[in-house]
């Protein structure tokens, strides 16, 4: 596997763009398109809020068939809470950018993110759809990753290539999200594509599986949106034979679609809303994997665990407390719990000042990581989340104005 | 019903107050006591957090025959995730307590509230525990009340009177907690003294019933603490029959409870850690109260909603993406959200700009409420919330330095 520079044009044959047609105030960039020469296999994954935007309720169904070749999407508005109005609207936005790429509506997929419960500014959206197509180039996809943002502060796109099948393929992508995080597709966006040759039932496995190592692995806040989805598009332009279930390929494609989804997950950690430190939380010899992810997710959502870490407080105790909670039976005697190599917690009670001091000095870094360790069995998970600071707090009491 | 000045003193029969033992800095008061002339009948209800601290452990043992005469309570100090030391030093607490009192150790309930993970400064609590005793007076509420706070800004104690079966009963309580509060007993404390005449198995499920209404209600950072606990002892000193099962008494009796629960439940959330709001959010028309509280409290807890309140944002699209999330099977098309009286959303979709600047004129207020209104039945659920303000982050930041 080779990390390459690059994002969802790396892969042959995607070209992107991204426009600004007046959503977003200062001309920036809020229109943003996804285009493979071939019709691809496609496969998306969705919220699990239950009210799902209808952007997404037309993707989902554009998808059915497992083939898509274009995906547009704009920032600034979320087209969620709207209604039929807003269903209408999604469908005009695939429908506009269908007719101008000259392809069927059925293969355009659509994706808003912004501010929920204003319809869709469609006069912006009209005039900036034959802007976006007429832009569309190799060299496109930071433009499109850029169009994608919201509160985001830097775009975020990862590529890889590798050998799968004996044959060179790409895998690239782009990513929004930075507050409103949460696993299960919480606030975000990613777009991946490749010129790998799969089919798309056997795609969309494959991508359910790297998004839950990485996408559904990580927590800014705990909330989960009404507009998060995971795409991927595989136009097979490589020229690899077809990717089989149960096959080597299969494992190798796999390798590099999880490297993709990963970098690209942990790109939105980093970028958690008024986030100053980036944790990595593993809990070690669980019983299975669900306990162990349980009480990753409870210690990494915790505000007082992630206001402990901005205040770089080695406050272990509220590790304790969280995993009390997390609805995981745990035997507390058998806890010990480490800040990077610093043993805090022994056997479920403090080890004393001096490690206590050892540990507020690995507190200080910008990034750390959190072992809890069960000694309760073999499995383990790892999760990524941040500190809170005030940041978060200015940032969301001021979103809309 | 008349609402009376005091708090856990106003019984009959009940004597308490509050000293400084040195486990807090600058002389606060750290170490209270509580005691009933005569035995009592007893109840508790205790944290749901997997990790039940050491003093808990030894109070439920001790509440096990429904009787109780004495609670002694330190703050600073949670004496959680302290292993066997902590239980020994709670069972010490209990031991000295009683024998200053002259009373058996199972009647004495024994708490504290504070830091996790510290062992007890117990040559404190020892010289402390004499102090306490001698200190004991009708008119010490106050001080027992200022004695259990750690992050609160102010003591919080309420008191009501009634006639129960044709006598004058009195309930009164103090209460502690302002951060780490979620349902089912999240760091708060508190304890109700009444001279009504119930048995302890009576008193468990009339004191289930009002803590479902009011403690289990109210949600300021979904933390569930170690140390949580409510507890209510009934001396029979009013002199009234004894309240039975069914019976008119126990309505009577009931309705003094819930006031003095819920007028505590509510102080703890006014205090909440950088609370610049009170927000009551009632979801109506609900199939069921199990449903309605879900929703209720998926709004209530959301940071994306609490950050909005801080801000004087009447973003509504938080509302409802929370109520998406919630897990609660709602029609989006059928939800009316109000605050105040400002319809701010009709149907699932927004009222438009001018209810927008009528609610955001509610939301520069301190108190007001939100109501959902889901058109789907007959229950409702109210639960009582606060925004998130910078200093929340800052006060959990910094906690222990």
């Amino acid at each position: 596997m080779k990390i390459v520079r690059g994002g969802i044009t790396s892969a042959k044959g995607f070209i992107a763009t991204g426009v600004s047609c007046g959503i977003k105030k200062d001309s920036r960039l809020d229109l943003a398109l996804i285009f493979s020469e071939k019709v691809s296999a496609a496969a998306g994954l969705f919220t699990t809020n239950r009210f799902i935007a209808p952007p997404l309720i037309l993707t989902k169904k554009n998808l059915k068939k497992g083939t898509g070749q274009a995906v547009i999407v704009n920032s600034g508005n979320a087209n969620a809470a709207t209604g039929s109005r807003g269903y209408e609207d999604a469908l005009e936005m695939g429908a506009l950018t269908a007719k101008e790429l000259g392809i069927d509506s059925s293969l355009v997929s659509v994706a808003s993110t912004g501010v929920i419960g204003e319809p869709l500014p469609m006069e912006k959206i009209r005039s900036g759809i034959p802007l976006v197509v007429n832009g569309l180039r190799k060299n496109g996809g930071k433009d499109a990753a850029r169009a994608i943002m919201t509160t985001d502060t830097f775009f975020k796109e990862a590529a890889v290539k590798g050998i799968v099948g004996g044959r060179e393929v790409s895998v690239g992508g782009i990513a929004k999200g930075s507050g409103m995080i949460h696993p299960n597709m919480a606030t975000m966006l990613a777009f991946i594509g490749t010129d790998a040759t799969i089919s798309g039932g056997l795609l969309k496995k494959s991508l359910r599986k790297a998004s839950d190592l990485s996408f559904n692995m990580i927590t800014v806040d705990g909330e989960t949106s009404t507009n998060d989805m995971v795409l991927c598009l595989a136009n097979g332009m490589s020229g690899a034979r077809e990717i089989r279930e149960g096959s080597r390929e299969l494992k190798e494609f796999q390798s590099l679609l999880e490297y993709v989804c990963l970098a690209l997950a942990k790109m939105i950690v980093r970028d958690g809303e008024g986030a100053t430190k980036f944790v990595t939380i593993t809990v070690d010899n669980a019983r299975n994997f669900k306990d162990a992810k349980k009480i990753a997710m409870s210690v990494g959502r915790s505000l007082l665990v992630k206001t402990a870490f901005f205040g770089e407080d080695a406050n272990w105790g509220r590790f304790m407390a969280a995993i009390g909670y997390s609805g995981v039976k745990v035997d507390e005697g058998e806890v010990d719990i480490y800040y990077d190599g610093v043993k805090i917690v022994n056997s479920g009670t403090g080890t004393g000042s001096k490690a206590d001091l050892m540990a507020s000095k690995v507190l200080k870094k910008k990034e750390f990581s959190v072992r809890i360790d069960l000694k309760a069995g073999k499995e383990k998970a790892t999760v990524w989340t941040t500190d809170l600071s005030y940041d978060y707090v200015r940032i969301n009491a001021s979103y809309r104005s």
